[in-house]
């Protein structure tokens, strides 16, 4: 048996999200479909992180075990012959058997896209929020930095779970300009559930002027959902990519 | 009456490109059926540039006549909430009688998308053309640059006619980097039919080692379709900007 580590991109759109489920068209099911079909057997294949209906990825990863002896080459050949014009495997990689997607990822890279023009852009829709009033990007920016560090983010976890540990460390939550589009990164070493959207929501409130920056502190001392913002909606989010520290793990470009 | 300047921006995937035909959805006819539900009467626009079937705009420009006594904004209102999603109207101006929008132009700025690394790329599907093999960047720059200046373009037009002059001054041509992303740039006071698109196919062939950048003369030089390289795909062109030199015509961001 041999274990493969998958980066995948992804258009989420027309996806009811990561994970299998029934009478949905998911993207761990067409990618499963398409291992099944090069393998001749049913593979089950494990994603770093469960992206949500519409969500996209540029570097989203999953792990799957084999006794099909193809190389990693033909592998990839072989994945994007059956995979679906909006998935698309980006490499194959023979790693360790105890490699893991999910546990054994120690960082994940999010983007939000919004627009923010006064009118919507075609050529975006599907890929970006757009917005159409001005937004204070400089107190976007200060409220972002507030977010940065170790913090219980239980104010930004959609339907929290009691068992799971709501600490995360933020190292990185920053915006920046492309002509009208406002990107907005965050690196984390694990995020919760719906939590990119929850604080994009929740910043864009500050750049609304609904809040001030120095509110994102209270919003996360309360440790309660109803103290952030909207959820932003899922097509401006990308899972851009996954890193592992295990030494005999590539990490990813 | 009055004459407004239009300037749109859309995605070119869903429809048979620019110019009003029977039987098939056009840009030309869906903005005409938005500006007649909105004024109650037939309106007939005029484009600045009749693009192809699957090619996208980011700054279209069109005019139309009306004795609609709509204020500019509450034509632009109007007009958004009318059209369909793939299309937006960016701004409407109102502007002298004479103003046409195809014979006042007197410059366009087109862009080009390639894609080019091993995978494909799912979210830029129907946005770029995707190229597999490392092009030579640097040959390409060369060879585009062969086609600055003030020539006989013929070997780069489709379905030539007798009667069009096949001059024109194209100030720019050249290529920039963004990430995998090749995107090349013309500039001209004018363009042939096609012509943007047999450009980027004779570049990518230079790209690809099957022809020298100095080859580019010999093209020009040949007065002849066939001289030139195939014609790349419609869905990586986009119509970026038209320019009017009139001052009583706002230039465009």
């Amino acid at each position: 048996m041999t274990t493969f580590k998958l980066v995948l991109e992804y258009d989420g759109t027309q996806y009811a999200g990561w994970q299998r489920q029934p009478n949905a068209p998911t993207i761990q099911a067409a990618v499963e479909e398409a291992l099944a079909a090069i393998a001749q057997t049913r593979l089950t294949i494990i994603g770093a992180g469960r992206t949500d209906a519409g969500v996209h990825a540029f570097g989203q990863v999953a792990s799957f075990r084999t006794d099909r002896g193809l190389s990693q080459r033909e592998w990839l050949r072989a994945l994007n012959a059956h995979l679906p014009a909006d998935i698309s495997a980006l490499s194959v990689k023979a790693v360790p058997d105890h490699f893991h997607a999910r546990y054994s990822a120690n960082g994940k890279l999010y983007e939000y896209h919004l627009m923010n023009r006064s009118e919507r852009a075609p050529l975006l829709r599907e890929r970006a929020w757009m917005l159409y009033k001005p937004l204070d990007f400089a107190a976007m920016t200060e409220a972002a930095a507030y977010l940065t560090g170790s913090h219980d983010f239980s104010s930004f976890e959609t339907a929290p779970t009691d068992n799971e540990n709501p600490q995360c460390r933020l190292q990185r939550a920053d915006l920046r300009r492309q002509g009208d589009l406002i990107i907005l990164s965050f690196y984390a070493d694990r995020f919760l559930k719906q939590m990119v959207r929850s604080m994009v929501g929740t910043l864009v409130e500050v750049g609304q002027g609904k809040r001030t920056a120095a509110d994102m502190r209270t919003v996360l001392a309360a440790r309660a959902r109803a103290a952030a913002g909207r959820t932003a909606p899922a097509h401006g989010l990308y899972l851009v990519r996954v890193d592992y520290t295990d030494g005999s793990i590539p990490s990813l470009p």
